[in-house]
Formats: structure tokens, sequence, C-alpha cells
């Protein structure tokens, strides 16, 4: 959706005066659109580029030095007039004339070929080019029909490069011919925009699905698939590119990994690591890629991706600087020196080694079993628990609990088996479970956990087969760390609304002369019952906010999977005990 | 939505790696996180940023010279694990001690400060600072319990300036403490967002509210809204942030509008036009504004406004150069020398002035007269008809046509009012509306009105009363202008489909002797069930695609408002002439 505006009518206007007010270092507003906020030197060709506003930071974002010298602005998805685009041409232009490019839009075409006539009328040396780099408009053979879309980017880059560098029209003419002949682009789309001031999305892909080759305003596409994988999709965008290369023995290659608004960053980096991949796999050498929101269509999820085969000339524009609003490439003015680069032994020894080892005896090497099976019931327990805990967690706090206590508790789960391994008692299988929980998990919970398990540990030591009083003094050093660390307190709808009954039956018990699992066995219970009661809690930290009613009438999760794990340490050990016995 | 994924499970691992792949000139992977490409140089602080992952280009997008040495990624929305900061701090140190800082959240402000002590306890002087930019989430005085959100950047940026001028680690502090002193920020969301690999949204707001102050977690605010305009949306965020500015007597601010991933740039564009009016009329000068996606959290709907009071030296650190894979700044080594900067005298009188003016006689200016109550009617008539038209044109085209014929049709009345109060004939009155036609609406539609007018008015004329054949003539010179034009032929499922049959029935009629308000009548029946009938066309140009059965069984939006004006035109002067009568 798109969301914030005044009136729709004015959407456009809006934007350009936002984005002339927020840019002037770079640019002025000229009727129609905008231009650098210098003029271009003399003896310089000017290109200019535009279209329908929507896609920035293409087409306002990009002006600047290195790039383009001025940009013509339509409305939104819809191609500037021909006077539109010969005032910002004429604005644009020094003396050694100018390129007008945009993509291959039915209205853009006209419009700027108009433009093009009424400039060579009046004496202004006057050039035309349409990107075409858009794979799935039109079969091989027709490569003529096809739309532009994200190749714009490199088309205009390298046209605007070779400007920059001195070469005349006809030069940088031919330059924006090589690169567009050198640019494929295939693009995925998984959902539709929102036109400003419009109900509905200007059209819609079925959720599930992902529509191949759907232009960037929504025109149709290849196929409609059902949503692959990332891996799926770099394959999906790859062979697309690929099949259509260009008769060229380039082995070098620009890229383009183009976000269209809503599929954000660390999707793309994921999509990334599977694209680079594959082109490396397949002898290509990836040169300055950019993994990037380039070409937009405002909040349309979907990507697509851009290669352009480099011969020499090209790299060289590609690899240009250029200093723009939306898009700055090359070194920077940084005073300081710069350190000497990393080595890859730098990297690699960059963490401290953990330690670990005790000295154990069999009594502790026997509870060190016992704290292994303990754990590993817990991450089987947890790892099915994951969507409920997800779930309790999101209506209060950010959702990722349930992650957490996963990653966390197989972390020490494999921790604790490796331990165990190498002969340490229940004290050190605790610690080194504790210690790779916190490095895993994260998070509050992750830390928490952490130090639970290495204050238990602590005391329960490698030697020797722990009592009940000896359990229920490890967790209450558990419960003290915890509070040391957390600035949290019973009360405050967390993890400790269930630790401190626990602890406290767990001593009481033991006082009574509970074994230690009749003790754990009741502990659990009040510790369920506790976590339970938090659901009417209403925390203490921070103020009462109107929002905030959803955080009452729900159990914390912090408080609700430190019970689900002390009920399945008993279950755990009720087992053991009954199969022992 | 984030759709684009492999395992859910290893998302931020494989993020990080297509973020390293993508970015090896700024940046090397070591356990827990990434660190510059370039070790620190000897007597250098080195800055560690960090948090959990789904807010790039914070954090690991800003690491580079100019801005952090290092970044702690963890996972989406999680703190990282002690070991992970104690690991990329390690990595990142050379000889100056380090800073370690993040956003004020429990398990981070846990985990760093964990990690200082093991990082001070291997003998390396380390610091742990968190930004408590927000202020929906305590009030004044309690801003030690306030959350990082996006004044993160402007702390992050001013700490990484200091540590790059030399400053040593106490320093460095002092100005991280006084640039979190001197910083404010507001946030608001529209929509979720929604973590990988999950079914649903960690949170929603429901549609056509706002949620202010919500955390970019989803952690509750202050209160829920209706959504506002976005001038009312400039107010609530300037308010909120000024309401809360620190005791500070400077006027000079640095200002971040930052986008939270769906609301695009087009709309903080929008936005920044209302918010930088309303600090300037509070008395505060601009320093170097970002209006960008700088801390996101995946694709949630909403922005925030960041300020942060400058003094010499916090400005000095505001505007230094950075160079990091998400954020450059400072002067690019362009080699090219630029050229003068523009005056407001170039930009003004960029555009040519536009010619107008014929001789016309008092028939002509009668006709000019009628031409202009016709064009009144036609805009008057597309107004009401935007909607639809622009639901008709989404389903095969871009959903623009509407607007387009608005935007066209308004121009054209306003310019033909003009020329009729400057004494213009018929067909001075036509070319003035159709230079404006095209020049407002852009697109393809606009260009194409714009000639049919222009056609028509040569034709016509500025002397005497047109009879029908003229007439008739002058829509077929139009016709053929629209031929030329668009290199779309009849049958191609466009205006022509309509334009066509109504330029034969005009034809016919008036080869019968027919008035020409008859055969206008006539010829605008039959063209209304031509535009009907385009319903049933599939369109010739491009390839039949299987995504492309949407466009079959709509009329065209462009033939179907054509007919619309045709039946109006035919209403106007039916009843000017049974008014006339």
């Amino acid at each position: 959706m798109t969301l914030v505006c005044n009136d729709p009518a004015r959407f456009t206007e809006d934007m350009l005066a936002g984005f002339l007010d927020a840019n002037a270092r770079y640019v002025v507003g000229v009727p129609g659109g905008v231009v650098r906020a210098h003029k271009t030197r003399p003896g310089k060709v000017a290109v200019v580029i535009g279209g329908g506003s929507g896609h920035y930071p293409a087409f306002c974002g990009t002006v600047g030095p290195g790039f383009a010298d001025g940009a013509v602005v339509g409305n939104v998805f819809t191609s500037p007039s021909a006077e539109e685009a010969a005032s910002v041409a004429r604005a644009a232009h020094s003396d050694a004339g100018v390129l007008l490019t945009t993509g291959n839009y039915a209205g853009d075409v006209m419009n700027f070929n108009l433009a093009v006539e009424q400039l060579r009328g009046e004496g202004i040396d006057a050039h035309y080019f349409a990107v075409t780099d858009d794979v799935a408009s039109a079969p091989r053979g027709e490569e003529a029909k096809r739309r532009g879309i994200a190749g714009d980017f490199t088309v205009f880059k390298c046209a605007s490069a070779a400007a920059e560098e001195g070469l005349d029209l006809a030069g940088v003419v031919r330059v924006a011919e090589a690169a567009n002949a050198a640019t494929r682009t295939l693009g995925v789309a998984f959902d539709g925009c929102t036109l400003p001031g419009a109900d509905a999305p200007l059209f819609t892909v079925p959720a599930g699905r992902m529509g191949v080759g759907l232009g960037i305003h929504g025109e149709p596409g290849v196929a409609e698939e059902e949503m692959p994988t990332a891996a799926g999709l770099a394959r999906t965008l790859v062979d697309g590119v690929l099949g259509d290369r260009p008769e060229a023995p380039e082995r070098r290659i620009a890229v383009i990994l183009n976000g269209l608004g809503r599929t954000k960053y660390e999707e793309l980096f994921v999509l990334w690591g599977e694209v680079s991949r594959l082109l490396r796999d397949r002898g290509y050498t990836i040169v300055e890629p950019e993994v990037a929101e380039l070409v937009t269509s405002l909040d349309m999820a979907g990507c697509s991706l851009t290669v352009m085969w480099l011969d020499e000339e090209l790299e060289r524009y590609w690899t240009a600087p250029a200093d723009t609003p939306a898009y700055r490439k090359g070194v920077s003015a940084i005073a300081a020196p710069v350190g000497e680069a990393r080595s890859r032994h730098d990297v690699e020894t960059a963490a401290a080694p953990v330690a670990l080892a005790e000295k154990a005896d069999d009594d502790g090497r026997t509870g060190g079993r016992l704290v292994a099976r303990a754990l590993t019931a817990m991450a089987t327990m947890l790892a099915d628990a994951e969507t409920e805990l997800g779930r309790i967690d999101a209506v209060a706090g950010d959702g990722d609990h349930g992650r957490g206590m996963v990653k966390g508790s197989a972390a020490a789960r494999d921790a604790a088996a490796a331990a165990v391994d190498a002969g340490a008692g229940q004290g050190s299988v605790l610690i080194a479970a504790g210690k790779e929980w916190a490095a895993k998990a994260g998070g509050t919970s992750g830390v928490l956990w952490g130090a639970l398990l290495t204050a238990l540990g602590t005391r329960l030591g490698d030697t020797g087969t722990p009592d009940a009083t000896t359990i229920a003094a490890g967790m209450r050093a558990g419960y003290d760390a915890l509070i040391r660390l957390g600035g949290a307190a019973p009360g405050d709808k967390t993890m400790l609304d269930a630790l401190l009954p626990l602890v406290e039956t767990l001593e009481q018990r033991a006082a009574h002369g509970d074994t230690w699992t009749e003790a754990w066995r009741a502990a659990a219970e009040v510790a369920t019952e506790a976590a339970r009661a938090t659901a009417e809690l209403r925390p203490r930290v921070g103020r009462a906010r109107p929002l905030a009613e959803r955080s009452v009438g729900t159990p914390d999760a912090g408080a609700t999977s430190l019970a689900m794990c002390a009920r399945t340490v008993a279950d755990c050990f009720t087992y053991i005990t009954q199969g022992d016995s």
C-alpha cells in the first residue's frame, strides 16, 4: 500500500518537491523533472533519463556526477510528456548534444521521440534510445519489442560514464547500444503494489505463487509458479538470464540483484548467496555486483536479476565512480589512512578458544550423562513447541522466543554430548551446555539460560552425586545470577515468575527430606501453575501503554518455556529412575 | 512477508554469507559478525555496533571507513550472544580499545556487557554504550529506559567519525554519549512484518490505523490513531520529537526520515516535504538530511523521524565522509571536473515558451467557445469516471489510465478557456488544449489525445463554421496521426478500436447529408459498441502469455474512455443545439 500521501492527484509533485529539498546538494528542479545542481560542462554530452515515477531510485535518484545529467519525472507509472522531456533536456544540455533514454514503453517512446524532434528543431543535437533488457517480454529475435526494467540501470550508468569520459554524442549512443545489447534481465513478482490514493492493489499474485517475468507495472509475464525456495528462485533467475545470453565471449559480468520494494535486503542477500554460486559455477567472474533496490515498483514484492556481459570498455564504465542522491560509487574522500588488508589467518583466529574439562569421578560422569539426556529431552520438546512459543511471545514480545529456545537447547544438547564424550562430570557438562546455549541462541533468553546452567553446574561440581539440597542450592545460585544480569524482578512477567516458585519449592521439599526427583517433580508443577498465572500480570517495567492490552491475558513466553523444560526434566528423570529400578 | 528463504533456521547465516559475498571490498566475516576488510590502524579506537538482524542497512551495512569497524550480527530481531560480541570486538580491535554499542534492549545490554567483561579480562580496553533515542518508549526523566531505534544511526555515525578522527576510547565514549543525549526519534507503524518461515505477521496494525511509537519489533507504542494525511503525519512526528527536545540552544539539526521497509522512497519524499517545512518554520536549519531506509524492520510499513541537535563537534562528525556497503557520504573521486552551479535564473528559464494565437473570425470564435464547453463537459465526466477507468485499465494495463485522462482533460479545459479568453477560434482552441493535454497527462494516452486534438484543430481552422464533412476529415486526420505515432493498429485492443468506427461513421453520415450533430451522435453510439467489443479481443502486440488471460474479457480502457468522451461531446452539443433553438 502507498499510504503516506496528501492529495493523490498531487503525489508526484509532492514527492518531487520533497526529493529536491532533501537532495539540494545534488539536484535542482526544472519544469518536467530535475537536473544536476551544477551545469553540464562545455563539451560534455548530457544524458537525460526518465520515465514514470514510482521506481525510485530510478530515475531522479541517479542524477549527479558520473551518472545522469537530468531526469524527466512522469506521474506514477506514466510516461512524462514530450514537453516535459524536452524541457529537462534543454536544461541539462550544454553544447555537445543530449542523449534521452528510457525503458522501452509505448508512452515513453512516443513522447521522447517527439521531444527529440522538438529539440532538433531548436538546434539541439538530440538522440533517443530505449532499453530492452527484459527477456520475459518478447522472445529471442524480437529483442526490440522487449521492455526495459532493471537493465535501465546498467545502460544508463555506462552511457553516463561514457559521457563523463568525454565521448561525443555518437560515441555515447554507441555505448548505450552496446550496454543494452549486452544486458539481460528476468524479474519475478510475489505480490502487487498499490497506487497512491487507490483502494486496491494494481494487481495481485496469488499467495504462495510467483509471477515469472511479470513487468514492473504488473504487465503479464511468462508463467505463474509455486513460490520456490531461495535456491530454486536463484536457478529460475540464472537459467532465465543465461539462457538468453548474447553472442559474447566475455566471462566477466556485472550483476544486479534488484529488489522491487517489499522484498527486503536480508532476503536479497540470502538469494544472492545462491545466485553468485550458480554464476561462478558456470565460469563467470562477477564484477562489483549490486544487491540493492535500484529500480523499484512502489511496494511491489519481487526481485530481478540483471547480467551485463562486460568487454573492457563496458567494465570501465560499469566500475567508474558516481555520486548521486541514491547511488554512490568510488573511493570517498576519507581523510584517515586505512589499515592493511586482513588475511584469512586474521579472520579465522579471531575467536578465542573455548576451554573445557574438569576432573570428574565415576559418579560425576554418571551425573554428566543424566544431564546430557535431560538436555536432549528438552531440545526435542522445544523443537516441537517452537511455533507455539513464538506465538505466545508475539503477543507481547518480538516473537523470537521459540526460535531462540530451539537454537539454544540444540546447541546445549550438542555441547553436552561432546562434554560427556570427553569424560566430563555433571558440572562441566552443564557449564559447557550453558556456554553454547548463550553463544548460539543470542537474545535475552539465551544469556539467561546460559547463566542458569553455568551457575547450576558450578554448584554441582564434577564429583559425587548431588542430593536435593545441593540441586536446590544450585538452582538458587542460578536464580541469583539471573537477578544480577537481568535487572528484572518476579512479577515483571519474565521467566523469573516461574523460576522463583520452582527454586522455593525445591528448597522446601529438600528441607522435608524428599528425594531430588520427587522435589523436582513438585517444583515443576508449581512452576507450571506460576507460568500460567503470568497471564494475569501486567508488566511493571516501562509504562502501561494503550496498545499494551495485548500483553495482558497471555502467559509470559519465558516463564512458559521454563516450566515446560522443568516438566520435561522431571519426566526424563522419572523415566530414567523407573528404567533404572 | 519474508518470502525469499531456504531453511528459515539458517536465514541469518545465509543472509550473512550473501552479504559478505556481495560486499567483499568492504567486509570480511568473523565468528559472530563482520569486520572491515582492512585492519583497524594502530592507535585508532575500534567501534563495534550490533544487535539482531532484520534491520539492514543496520548494522552490518555500515561497516567501513568513516563508520563502524565491525558489526555483531544476531539472529533476526534477537541479540547476538556475548561470545559473538566478544569475537567481533577481538577481530576489530587494534591497540586503542573498543567501543561496543547497540540500541537499548535487555538482551543486547546483557550480552554486550558480558562481552566487555570478557574482553577486559583478556586485556582489551572495552566499553559498552546503549542508545536510547525512542521518545515513545519511556517518559521524560526516564530516558535511560528508552529503546534505541533509528537514532542508533546518528550515534554510531558520530562515535565512528570521532574514532576515525583519532580520539581515544574515553573521547569516543564521550561523543557517543553526547550524540545520544542530543538525539530523539519517534516512529509510527502502519502494518507489521513477518519473520522468515512464519505463516503470520509478528503483529498487525488495523487497516486505516497507525501505531504511534510502536517499536521496530512491534513493541507497544503510545497510541493508535486513524491513518492521517502526509501533512498530519508530519505534524505528529515533528511535534513528538520537538516536544521532547533536549535542553540545548542549537538551531542546527541533523535529521533522518527513515523508512521501515515497505513505506517506500516516494512516500518518504512526500512526507519529507511536510516535515522539512515544519522544522524550518520552527527556526531550525537542517544539515544534510537523510531520507532513506537506514534502520528497517524487515518489510514493516512505517517510518520514523530522528533529530540530532548539533553543536560544532557533532556537526563535524555528522557530515564526515563514510564509505560502507549501504551508506556512502562525502566527495567521491569523480575525475572529470564538474560545471558551475546553476543559478535560479537558469532553472526558471529552462522551459521554452509556449506560443499561441491565430486570426479568428466571429464564427471561429463561436466555434472556439463550443469546443471549450465540450472540453469542460469531458473533464467533468472524466473526473467522475476516474476510478472506473483505472479499474478497467488495471485488469490489463498499469491502472493509470483514469488518472491520466483526468489530468489531461483538466489541463485541456483550462488551456481552452485561456485560448477563448484570448479570442482564439476553434482550431487554436483545440491545438492549445491538445498541447496541454499531452504536457500534463503524460503517458501513452496523453500524447495520443494531444495529437488527436491538434490534428482536428489544424483541419478545422479558426474561421467559419465547420460542417460535418470537415469535422469527419479532421477526425480522420487525427486517426492517421495516432497510427503514425503509436505503431498500433485496429484490433490491438487500444483506443483505435473505438476511434476508427467513430471516424468511419462520421464520414458515412456526412456523405448522407446529416448535420454534424446528427453524425456525431450516431458515431458516438457506434464507438460505444466498438469499445464494448474490445472485451472480446486478444491483444496482437507481444506474445500471448499465460498470465494474460486477465486482459481478455475486459474492454480496453482507452477505447472505453474515447467512447465516453464522444458521447459526452454528443450530449453537450445536443444540449447546446436545443438550448440555442
